[in-house]
């Protein structure tokens, strides 16, 4: 079993870089700070033995040597960034997990056959750049690298010149390596495991996203001398449009969601009637079919609120992944291991989107999740026990050397 | 009569600082634009043979001497202040319409009994620093200097710091100077004149205003994997409110009007579902039994959507003003200047604040105002023709020259 105690201290010590406002992180990706979180993990992957290689997305694979020199690498990990608000766990966990793995093989001597590689995925969480899961989408050909590269965040900064800046650009081919089999341990981020009291998630499926930017064009006008009945409020229209997106997710329940976590309106003025609102809708559900009536509703609704209000509105899919089964063979060696060490699991579909979602697409792939507290992620107040880590990195461990075989 | 290609090379030669992205400005108060408008506008009153003084608000006095040492002077003006998306007109007209009388009598060799001065008024916008005519509001006692100069802008910078960075906080006490009488010519920012075909607004009262900044907390959390039942959805309460905002203000038609323009969300990640939104309504009438009905009824409703979807509301009221009636003498000295010089006019309810509404506490005031294309302001496209500038510079003169006395 894994040293709960060092992988406790370790993600501690990474939370220490790019601190929030309240007790969680603001690590996002390409920033300052998402470097310096970087240096760190390299140092501990050397000085654990690893070799670090590093590709032209910024991916990050720590490599320890297996027995077996033609044996293809058991990749495990999950990504470093975080939200602009986010937890100390959301796929720090993973990462650290991996490299937790890697420190106890290492005290126990036990070499695998197969090369374990603990792995760092840039820009996982898609608040920087959309879409979320960008270079383990390109990794597993998803995206273009060009086109990831031209990604824009906010300010107009493209991915790969900020990837550049921070010193994180590889040389390496994106997508070249062969991978024997993918495992990330990731906090479940929903209520379920702690709810039903389980140890352990054995994830058996991912649901699909997809996130429609949608842009309402009205009329920039003043709020105190534009009569009610002349004005084309953007502002409202939206408000419209969000009060549907609600109606839609409510509509498939259980299983749909929906909600828009972006919004702006312009020009953001207390006495201009917003002539444009842009945001981004969210939809998920673990059925494709959901997922596109979902998309086909809200645009035929959108377009009648717009229309009825003489504004414009168009719409543009930033990120879109359709829901995933998870490789068979892996999903046992999970359940296995839970099973053999005696912590109470269920199998669950992940409610967020993964790296481990794209990597699926070209190699075995499965995920162990364990319980956060109250279900809350995407929250400073991030939590989860010592207990739940240890829990969920035994299992990672188990399978993984299952798999990697000794 | 006023020379009209004059004022109108003056409005378009001040437009080109601080141009805006669609061909109108972006000159918003404090900036360096502002202090490059101001420096222009100085320049243009010396030479016209003013002297400037400048207050502890940065509001600027260019005083043409009277024939009568001992008479009070006849202050004329507006702002140069604009949105960050606004028009080259909106209280841009008003001051250099001034500046254009001073300079038409100087033509003439017209000396008044009244000094004349033409003033600009600091901030009278109210986008950058909340509240709107926030210069012309402390002058008439109606804030205190220090409570204006603690005003913050979205980066958290004050108002008092930004005044002095730019060069243009002066050492005059503010609200010192005695006004005999002041008149502002604006623009309509509304359709009626247009709409009517009439050349001039003679401006009887303005109507009030009300901002309350709102501000809604839920919980941020995961998109994909919060169940729908678990959610507090700031953002999808914000939707509610809105859509509330504009119901009330329907249900007073046809005086009564309602938008909000700021709206933000927090941390505004496509992932997370917002667990804040802060944003600022605009409620207006004439009457101020039903402004106070709709903040009343704004607060009511919005905590009966809060209390239903488990959110928090609170509110700020971040500006406001009565409905004013201007002075009786100043109203009739505009109304006969159109008259006598063959201009068609009606009389007019501001829908807008001005900085008049705030002297008129402190001095017998008027407006004049003239036609904009469509009704248009607080948008790049604001448009007025030649015409309509000189109408309403030619019956401001009128009305100042035959107050201050020849
Ligand atoms: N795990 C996680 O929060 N990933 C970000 C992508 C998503 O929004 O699901
Ligand atoms: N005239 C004008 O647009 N003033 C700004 C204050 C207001 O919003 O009415």
């Amino acid at each position: 079993t894994i040293n709960a105690d060092r992988l406790w201290d370790t993600l501690m010590e990474m939370a220490r870089i790019g601190p929030g406002v309240a007790g969680g992180n603001n690590r996002q990706t390409l920033t300052d700070e998402d470097g310096e979180g970087r240096a760190l993990f390299q140092r501990w992957c050397e000085e654990a033995g690893c070799t670090m290689g590093l590709d032209q997305m910024g991916n990050m694979f720590a490599h320890r040597e297996g027995a077996d020199p033609d044996a293809l690498p058991v990749y495990v990990g999950s990504h470093l960034d975080t939200q602009p608000t986010g937890g100390k766990y959301d796929g720090v966990l993973g990462v650290l997990g991996a490299l937790e793995i890697i420190r106890t093989l290492n005290d126990l001597g036990i070499k695998t056959r197969h090369p374990i590689v603990a792995t760092n995925w840039t820009n996982e969480e898609g608040t920087r750049y959309a879409p979320a899961m960008l270079s383990s989408g390109v990794f597993a050909g998803v995206h273009t690298q060009d086109w990831a590269y031209a990604r824009e965040d906010h300010d107009g900064k493209a991915f790969g010149d900020e990837l550049k800046r921070i010193g994180w650009r590889g040389e390496e081919e994106v997508g070249a390596r062969k991978i024997h089999a993918f495992f990330e341990l990731h906090i479940e981020q929903g209520p379920i495991l702690e709810a039903e009291g389980k140890d352990i998630g054995v994830v058996t499926h991912g649901q699909g996203l997809s996130w429609t930017q949608v842009t309402v064009t009205g009329k920039d006008a003043h709020t105190g001398s534009t009569p009610m009945p002349m004005r084309k409020n953007a502002g409202l229209g939206m408000a419209r449009i969000l009060e549907k997106v609600e109606e839609i997710a409510w509509s498939h329940k259980p299983h749909a969601v929906g909600a828009a976590g972006h919004i702006e309106v312009f020009p953001n003025s207390r006495n201009v009637i917003p002539g444009r609102a842009v945001f981004t809708v969210d939809f998920r559900s673990p059925d494709l079919a959901v997922i596109q009536d979902m998309e086909a509703r809200l645009k035929t609704e959108a377009q009648k609120i717009c229309d009825d209000m003489g504004l414009e509105v168009a719409f543009e899919k930033v990120g879109g992944f359709d829901p995933v089964e998870f490789d068979a063979g892996c999903v046992t060696a999970v359940r296995n291991a839970a099973e053999r060490l005696g912590y109470s699991h269920r199998d669950l579909i992940s409610g967020a989107g993964h790296d481990a979602c794209w990597i699926n697409q070209v190699a075995p792939t499965a995920m162990v999740m364990c319980p956060c507290v109250d279900g809350l992620s995407h929250n400073e107040a991030e939590e989860i026990s010592k207990d739940w880590a240890r829990a969920g990195a035994d299992v990672l461990m188990h399978a993984v050397v299952e798999t990697a075989e000794i």
